[in-house]
């Protein structure tokens, strides 16, 4: 494993699992939310960045120095906000790894022809339990 | 891939699609949600049941045949909900092979010390998240 500098925008259910696994593994990490009480979830031991602050908006994502990130998650409850932010870090700040959260699957298509990397935790849960369904 | 009988609870974005992908893998299905509308996601070419009900009534779950499944899935977006149907599955009807689907990823730990299998689709992404970070 190498050492990895990611953003992760969105401290919901997901981001808060995440950003506090990723952290324990050793990687740097920042997450950004509007709601700074959504910062509370994370573990007592997390050692990186929280920022409270709309990433939509550019000084919120230079403060996070975006221009230095390896990785970028975008994982809010919002399908919009993700896909945007995923373009804005890819495409403006050249993030090399993007990933944007698909709440819903219709829309996961969609992303994809606009070769935005997705994640769709209902789909993945789909897969697992058909997996489980013919195992 | 042997044929199985399947009840699944909940019509929502996750039991749609998985209704919608068993039944095309041949399955036999009933879906049961107490909001009839919810089935309008549900694919022109679903064959199984569906019954529009509350399926903490028994005779919701006599009417979906209980007593003959092969699965029963628990999806609603309610954890308390999931937790009891499965239970009732499980306990009172001998259902050979129960999951509830777990939305709050902390109570995951509390299902499985309850000994039902649980899907968490929060937990899933983040599982298959850190894969991407790492490799």
């Amino acid at each position: 494993m190498s050492h990895k500098y990611i953003i992760i925008v969105g401290c919901g259910r997901l981001g808060t699992i995440l950003v506090n696994r990723l952290s324990r593994l050793g990687h740097s990490i920042v997450i950004i939310d509007k709601d700074t009480g959504a910062f509370e979830g994370l573990s007592s031991d997390f050692s990186g960045f929280t920022i409270g602050g709309d990433a939509a908006e550019s000084s919120v994502l230079q403060n996070a120095k975006i221009n230095k990130a390896d990785m970028f998650y975008a994982l809010t409850n919002n399908d919009n906000t993700n896909l945007m932010l995923a373009q804005i870090a890819k495409d403006i700040y050249k993030v090399p790894f993007v990933i944007a959260r698909v709440n819903d699957p219709q829309r996961d298509i969609v992303y994809k022809n606009l070769n935005i990397n997705t994640i769709c935790p209902i789909i993945i849960a789909a897969d697992e339990l058909i997996k489980r369904t013919e195992g």
